[in-house]
């Protein structure tokens, strides 16, 4: 054990080290930390430096990073975000269209089949957290807007998880026809409906049961480890139902989020400091993964044009329907940009890919930097034209 | 990745429910988490049922399960009580007698040097987390007698780690002049001594100052990752000197122990969620490790004979030097049997042995079952003899 020992020491410490420099830089460039922890990754990673790889190991912490951030992501999910009808639509067109963009763009470039549909997939997700991030510190969290963006985006995040899982099971079995989509698209929604219900209806209730127990009184530990397995579970789930394993822990924080508990420690706070160790991780490693060296000058022309593309189809998508639906001008533009930034599930889709075959470094790299990129654009947007003078209301 | 994604979300989701099983069986034959834990992993390991091996993933997990559990010891550790000379000589005394017992013990059933050398190094450690336990629900913490077994205890931990440390060296290295002997005890005081100094007047002022900037304020997980990446730090550089990573860890732990954070999320609390997945998951590993099918009826016979020596010599070595410095009869037979338990400290003297190739399979099995049978001793002990009438003052 003694090296395998002092490897596994070296790379935590070194992996946290990292994180902390992610953080530094990202206070530095006025970035969000997940920006600064990506741009470390390609700075030590072979991309740069080349003084750090992408061991099994690691591998195994970024995997176990992805499953903890969707479960803290789902336990910040609120039910009622997405039972406002013009939330609903601007969500819904908002995944269609960048869709479509991004499948049309990847196939004008040349890119094959898989390729394609995972572009595609990436183009779909909008980053609550950045989104709601940079709405914090603009201090317009509570205008009508941002509120549509709040909602719009957290619909956009199931509905980017229930492309994906089509997706991949589209691109795996090669079955393009509209029965298998179809199929498939039942299997993904039955999946969400079936481990939905028996989350929220069934281990809820349990989770609130088990905590009012003397066994929860003498270990106030066994509700937060129950809940764990409970992610780990959801996630192997929906990895064996053919979905990818992140859809299950997001279920599984959904049926978790909000729970009330009296005796036990706090299982939200508890999967927090775990997401804060390990997403770090997830997001340094996605820095060492993405090898710019990878990039062709062909796909530096197609990363430049899919980053207008992921911008141009979200506020199309997303800002048409809300003047559609009765926003002003200047509002539907705002929800449009602020759908714009992608984040943590278009990596986390640009890794599955990678991991299973189904795309190649390069493509894995463009899908990347774009959502980086995206990240990046949205505020210098509204710090420079919106959120100057006055805006009309929503409602 | 499709193998290895459901492979480690279906280990982590077993490895958890394993631990949840350990709780239930601890809660109904009233024993310790730990012991819980440990006795569903020999159940489940290739023992008995053979449901699960030790994999890579797993063993990766249970070592970073040991550096946090010491990294979490360590916080609970306080400098005042050490200070008092007299549970320094109960310490002191309640190591060397149980070292040479069980070294002698050892070598009276003729084993070789290195499993006599750490059989003596694992019969040194007092759990102090059991013992605690115990007087807490006996509901006598507050006795003398529990104060000066629980700050012996502390002192015991110390001196093994420092045993560990030496036990380790002179095994390794073959080498057992006195000259080596003092040099390696010489490098290890001095490790303990530096990186002790350099954490409490170095490390723990950094932190505080840090949660003082505008960077834990915007960031208040900042100082958290750094905490934990102090601590494998901490482990990498005790195995960068060639003591174990756990010395490392604990002494990270100590650095940090009651340190005040104003604006960033607590490090012990959050340390404390990290412990309670992954020292669940290490205790359970240990279980599925100790296959007590590599019991020979010799070993068998060993066992019990270790086991009478782990206890005797701690009562002795403990209880003698606690009734010579003026404490009644009954008080120092208390404090005797309240060092007898062995616990995660000897354990993880076991795991290393067994991992470096020191120490064989069947001494392995002696040692964590040897550990179990003097902690399941201590509390039939208490209940029976003591704490059922008025006992005299240790002051």
């Amino acid at each position: 054990m003694e090296s395998a020992a002092l490897s596994i020491e070296f790379q935590m410490s070194l992996l946290l080290f990292l994180s902390l420099a992610g953080y530094l830089l990202a206070s530095r460039i006025n970035q969000s930390a997940t920006i600064g922890a990506i741009l470390v990754g390609v700075l030590v990673g072979p991309s740069v430096l080349g003084l750090i790889t992408y061991t099994d190991f690691v591998q195994s912490l970024a995997h176990l990073g992805a499953i903890i951030l969707l479960f803290v992501i789902g336990f910040e999910f609120n039910i009622r975000d997405i039972l406002d009808l013009r939330y609903g639509v601007i969500g819904l067109v908002g995944v269609i269209i960048p869709w479509i963009g991004g499948y049309a763009t990847a196939v004008l470039f040349g890119l094959d089949f898989p390729s394609a549909v995972f572009i595609g997939t990436a183009l779909t997700a909008t980053s609550i957290a950045i989104t709601a991030n940079v709405l914090k510190e603009i201090g317009v969290l509570q205008t009508g807007a941002a509120r549509a963006i709040i909602g719009a985006a957290v619909i956009d995040d199931i509905l980017s998880l229930l492309v994906l899982a089509v997706a991949t099971d589209l691109v795996v079995s090669g079955d393009v026809s509209a029965t298998s989509v179809v199929l498939m698209l039942v299997k993904a929604v039955g999946f969400i409906v079936v481990a939905g219900a028996v989350g929220y209806f069934g281990i809820r209730k349990a989770i609130q049961r088990m905590d009012a127990t003397p066994l929860a009184q003498k270990y106030p530990e066994f509700v937060f480890i129950f809940a764990m397995m409970v992610a780990f579970l959801y996630a192997m789930s929906a990895s064996f139902v053919g979905l990818s394993g992140i859809i299950g822990a997001f279920l599984a924080g959904v049926a978790l989020a909000g729970v009330e508990l009296r005796q036990s420690k706090g299982v939200y706070e508890g999967a927090d400091y775990f997401q804060i160790v390990f997403a770090s991780i997830f997001f340094v490693s996605l820095g060492i993964l993405a090898d710019i060296r990878a990039l062709t000058s062909d796909m530096v022309l197609f990363l430049a044009a899919l980053t207008v593309v992921a911008i141009v189809t979200k506020v199309a998508g997303c800002g048409l329907p809300a003047r559609l639906m009765g926003m002003c001008r200047e509002d539907s533009l705002i929800v449009g940009f602020g759908m714009a930034p992608r984040g943590e599930v278009a990596m986390i889709v640009a890794l599955i890919g990678l991991d299973s075959g189904l795309i190649g470094q390069s493509v894995f790299v463009v899908i990347v930097l774009m959502s980086l990129l995206t990240t990046l654009i949205t505020p210098i947007v509204y710090r420079n034209w919106f959120f100057r003078g006055a805006y009309c209301a929503v409602e």
